[in-house]
């Protein structure tokens, strides 16, 4: 008989499925559909094997960036997508993601919750160079989608160019290079008429 | 202004954003709509992290595991997915797939391409102990779904549990432990009628 550790584990793989379902504001890039967090968080791993020369540190831990890249939206399921716009549903955003971060590790054998607990908190702290990076991504992954949806979110929610280079300026903590390429994307999107200035 | 490398990078960051529209045949697990390979990657990773310990081989590159995993449908946004029980639709899989690598992958920089194509490669071919093992994730989470969807597409497509298990067996290259647990969850879902014996 499978032991209880694997059952555990499969719970949670289980149970994860439901990041499929919890929709962002962005449209994938066809237009046809909202993007979901699962099909954004695997964009995201991409982007961060691709671009990993663009980091400010050149002695990443690809490892970390990535295993916190995969979990960093999974407390979503049960706290729902924060529009990063939406200043008022940020009040709470902590307290609602930790009790969800409690439930959802919480089905995982101990030191593997405590592990993504981990992982998890380092991307939102922000503090070390693996979470800055991992941290630019899911910021510049949003405005690549925007750019090519001619500022479908941007519109929709009467997004001006500004808030979204003072919101995207922690771009530059985790690479410099991503953050003057961002800008130059942003400026074409005013210039094209994708988003007001 | 940004340069041509990272340019080329973007331009195949944009370009996989298709992987998103390629529907497979299983359905999330609330059985709301078919699974994409987007999603369907992300939960492989996921699941290459949390059932690590499960490996045959004790001593995994887990990196590798994860960017082969990452990428190894990323050849259907031109080859479309073809269904595990098809058997005409493999006939010409590996032409198309060869094609479908290199376009895609030959939107990046030159040895980016390279890694790419030969991370593919060493996935198809299932020879490495990471190969085997990431094979096994791809094997088993069709048949949790299944299991989770009573059967969905078993019994749309008419599969028997004879075949499921056939096809599924080399689970057990990359995982005992997972292919026991696969061959529980079959024999469970033919007790509960979710499949044909």
């Amino acid at each position: 008989m499978t032991n209880e550790r694997l059952l555990k584990q499969i719970s949670f793989i289980v149970e994860i499925d439901k990041l499929k379902t919890i929709l962002r504001k962005s449209l994938i890039m066809d237009s046809s559909r909202l993007e979901n967090d699962a099909e954004h968080t695997w964009h995201l791993a991409m982007m961060a094997i691709i671009l990993i020369e663009h980091a400010n540190e050149s002695d990443l831990d690809i490892l970390r960036v990535l295993k916190m890249l995969l979990i960093h939206d999974i407390v979503e399921i049960d706290a729902g997508d924060t529009f990063a716009y939406d200043t008022k549903g940020h009040d709470d955003k902590a307290e609602r993601e930790n009790a969800a971060a409690e439930r959802i590790f919480g089905l995982l054998p101990s030191e593997q919750k405590e592990e993504c607990s981990l992982l998890w908190q380092e991307f939102e702290e922000k503090r070390t160079a693996e979470a800055k990076y991992a941290g630019a991504l899911d910021r510049l992954q949003p405005i690549l989608h925007n750019y090519h949806t001619q500022g479908h979110s941007w519109q929709k929610y009467g997004i001006t160019s500004d808030r979204v280079l003072a919101y995207n300026k922690q771009i530059a903590n985790g690479s410099e290079a991503l953050w003057a390429f961002a800008q130059e994307l942003i400026g074409d999107a005013v210039a094209k008429g994708y988003i007001k200035a």
